[in-house]
């Protein structure tokens, strides 16, 4: 019989970081199969910084657990299941994490109508003298459409969001191609980071049509921010050593009762892009299945004309400021605690402004 | 000819705590009249806690203008004018401060219509023994009915909101009652602090007939969290000695076209609230001249179900953390970050939710 | 062939506190036998607080290696080798962790001399209701006096640290245990937790004859500094449900090159007590495998005549401060960052005070 | 008669940054004569950082004060008085200000001694353009030599310690300089102010004779940490226009019974090089009247072959890390909490270690 990709997202809470109780249960109760988990993206309570080590306690905790179900090491698994942490439940943040799986349905997609789809794919091993280069973002433009096709989108309208890990050269690395006498995209590891991540938005909007290449060019990082894609949310770590890419949107070709629906947000205060959304994605009726959200504390240093003081802290980093704040926004839209809220957006979405996207599954 | 209150809020913006030269111009270009300010409040942008050494900045600062314009001497000015600033700028707030001022019109009020009144008044010392017990609250109750009086309020439904500062007992305070054979209400001057603002708000909801004195003990302090009054805001600290209040309302006796709305919020993420209180102040059409909001985290660790994570963290201070989503929310209602919002709220509106005003002036 | 006990302390780093790679390659090239590990004192690079999780990532990462190597699940190791760590490397202090092992040799103990022993034990189950009290300091008594047979030191005088895990209740528990008529030593979680620290420290006195029973009441725990232990050093936590001891000492009956010496520090800037401890310990001669440090924010706010501010500071946690400023002193003499240095010392040596124990390897 | 020079420094206390109580107190016993004081140089309890207005509460209150006394208004009193501050009391360091005065007096210098003393001097405005270049040392260079002259100190090893306030551009002169077609240092207002205080290093190197002119370049600045000056404390802000040098040395020309002694530590843990300078002051029999020292976290994240955590953490700033760890080591030397420990100290003493300068009283 003939059979249909069908995709579903499970939101489920933890009690600390090393907490994968919900989702033990999940299998056990046989509502998630481990073999058919493609992703996950949560947040845990740490700082969200340099020194979260939330993440990797999550992350060591899940594949823990995982390999209890999967005949694989918890190694092996790390590098298969992308797991998307941002750290950092400010205000009214709740621990939580969101399980995508994708499975097979005899039940074929309704006429006319398009469910939520979703598709992995990697780059080949970026170098560190690579980094946060034109080399990065058109192996990145590769390696959206590739996902895409994973996903069977066609059309650049129908994705939504893309999550995007991006490699980042530890010091070591960075001392070895100094000395083989390449030249690095920054000497600041700081900055490096943010290159890597602007290379990582410029290829999803390359793929999305966002922007055509002769708009790019390496003086325009992290200076011009008219340059930026509305899809992209881009974190980057030396914990990866390719681009791994997550492609979220809605397809004909799928079935099920899941949608992703995903709007941007001019700039910290805007209820109305968020209310819209809610408008829109039917949030009120149907059952909300992930809230994620891309953020960033304005450069400009001010909001609508006034000055607020996240970028001058010494006491609190100015994006735990930002994810309290548009947390607080778009939590009390859906009436729940439990959204992704992640900073680091530079070229993601308009300066001072933002990415949102909501999953939700009609009753 | 005879001459009729009117009242008038100025929200003016600083570039440092020590900055007060919004005022300074408003005085030299005669917008302001220096006799005129009965109070003032304001957000500094310090962390809110005790060691905020920001709020005795800006309030020196203030002291140092005033005193170039009337004959006084800081000192002096300072036991006048009451200051209430709430230190922590968290996320897109924005450090600012509301000048309430109060003059004479020939203009009379229009028939059928009130508009924004203000009182103040203040008890007798507090003693060290005295602070958050029964005679506290009693006090208090006389006070906040003499402010009513002086802003010519009878009807408590026309009262929207009070402010309080009550006195908290030094060490050496507290030392010399107990070698007096005295008892305190509590040796921790944390928990004293706490007490001493039950006890200014139910004097608050006693005025207004929120509570009667007979639901009212010492034992429910701090532990029947029902017993709450909806329209004060209390903060306390060493540096009064008395009770100073300020109340906020509208009037059928007074004149102008300033005014001012109320709401309490059921929780954290009550938009609907806030959106219903900006349709009632027509804050959308009028120019909108002061927010004040009063908060506090959820004692019971979850906000509609789901954990927070504010009480347990020891990187960010709790209050810092619900200001934070508060003010993003309420911000992005209004569409700006000058937005008052003040923590410790026990007993002030619904265990984990809040308070909101707002001063519009009509166009 | 007649066989003797003896212990050895190897300290080790670590790159993130997940990261247990310097012990697997100890046990790979046989310098460590994962059999013989009693115990792991240890610093992760955390904030030491409620929301610090780096204890829990480490923790979880070394019993995940220890499985590799021994024939149980990460429970039951969890639960057969304490692994006791205090979070916060502020300052100069370097993320470290020291590894006990005890075994036999055939080498006796040399003549009039004394070498380092190593004891544990535990008490049975500590009830909700029991945490706190007389019965808590009395079966802490027992456990210590039985840990001291494990180490074979028969004097007290030769116990130099005693390192304590007690338990704490949650607020599950505390809610049963009242719903059945019991009453809690605190309904406070955090005075719970304090408490729970002084009953263990005024059991490692009873048992060194540091206190006597007569002297201990419960009127005294966090009131009178004077009755404290200068050789216990306890943490509390609800991750354990009895008391677990670890004896430290030196006892003729054990054989080896290490021993442990240790003193007390009258506050915390006492130089002299610890430069006169590297001169009793030989420890500029000797290699030097561990540094461990108890210490305390002063609670009457002042160091010897002149204020401090760790208690008031709303931004930076008073126990970061303190460790952060013993660590400096402590690490400037030993010359090594590597230095174990908690909070949470009350009755642990003098009010403001602190312990340090060395541990040295003759050459 | 004739008249000598003579210099005093009086440590005070502070109860906030606001309270000058204790120089009021000194002035109206007569101990300290207002006209007499040349620069004031202390310690808040801020965070030290961009956001720490602790520094500005206590200049406005100290000019408060002095305008009291002196015909000047604080603005005046401002511009001619140097206060230097440093925002950050961690662990067991305590909020105090070390007045320093200079008088004349009949008695003659003792032969063969030298005695404490200081002067003062001031570069022209240094330009937007300028600051960070060659021009800026070299003015600061003439400027260390003429506050020699002022102190009456011929001899450079005679100088002690130099503490200079270099100015730094404001976003808007930076969009001036740029739009009249000027370069700047650098376009990030953090590193502009790091440039600042290196070229004021080098400007106290080079009138100290620790380095010449041909060792110096712009490519030098920030990278090669070996070209330092053992006696430079730099601070840097946009509150000063002009280089402000305050020279503190021993001169034979002066009178009086302080004098000031200094040294440099290798790296953060170099108790010995604190040891000895007490052993030379003679710290222990004398009146110690003021402790400053300038430190910064070792840059290649390790300290004595151990990695350190201070540059990772977004909880806590690397500064307040370092001056917590170097105030705990230098305190327990001198036993006293009443230190002045500042950060940033780019090519000030030798990369991660420190300076350490005392002024005491004979008896």
């Amino acid at each position: 019989m003939k059979q249909y990709p069908t995709a579903k997202a499970t939101r489920l809470t933890m009690k600390h970081p090393g907490d994968l109780s919900a989702l033990d249960q999940e299998i056990i109760e046989g509502r998630i199969k481990s073999a058919d988990i493609v992703a996950i993206i949560g947040k845990t309570e740490g700082n969200g910084g340099v020194n979260d080590f939330t993440r990797g306690y999550f992350t060591q905790s899940l594949m823990l657990l995982l390999s209890k179900y999967l005949d694989a090491t918890i190694e092996e698994l790390a590098e298969k299941i992308p797991c998307v942490l941002s750290g950092g439940t400010e205000g009214v943040l709740s621990p939580h994490y969101v399980v995508l799986t994708r499975s097979q349905t005899e039940i074929p997609p309704a006429s006319g109508d398009k469910a939520l789809a979703l598709g992995v794919a990697m780059t080949r091993p970026i170098e560190a003298w690579e980094i946060g280069t034109e080399t990065h973002w058109k192996l990145t433009l590769e390696a959206v459409k590739r996902a895409m096709e994973d996903a069977q989108i066609s059309n650049p309208d129908d994705v939504s969001f893309v999550q995007l890990k991006c490699p980042c050269f530890t010091v070591a690395a960075a001392k070895q191609a100094v000395a083989a006498g390449k030249s690095l995209c920054s000497g600041d590891p700081n900055r490096a980071m943010a290159l890597s991540r602007v290379a990582g938005a410029w290829g999803v909007a390359l793929a999305l049509g966002e922007l055509s290449e002769d708009q790019l060019s390496a003086e325009a990082m992290l200076s011009d921010y008219s340059l930026f894609s509305n899809r992209a949310s881009v974190s980057s770590g030396v914990e990866v050593s390719a681009v791994e890419v997550i492609v979220l949107g809605n397809s004909p070709d799928w079935s099920g009762h899941y949608q992703i629906d995903a709007t941007s947000m001019v700039d910290a205060l805007d209820l109305d892009a968020v209310l819209k959304l809610r408008e829109t994605s039917k949030a009120q009726t149907s059952e909300v299945c992930g809230v994620l959200v891309k953020c960033e504390p304005d450069r400009r240093g001010q909001v609508r004309g006034f000055r607020h003081t996240m970028l001058d802290d010494t006491d609190i980093n100015a994006q735990r400021h930002i994810r309290g704040a548009l947390g607080g926004l778009v939590a009390s839209v859906f009436g729940d605690g439990r959204i992704f809220v992640s900073g680091g957006a530079e070229h993601q979405g308009p300066d001072g402004g933002g990415l949102v996207a909501v999953i939700t599954k009609r009753p």
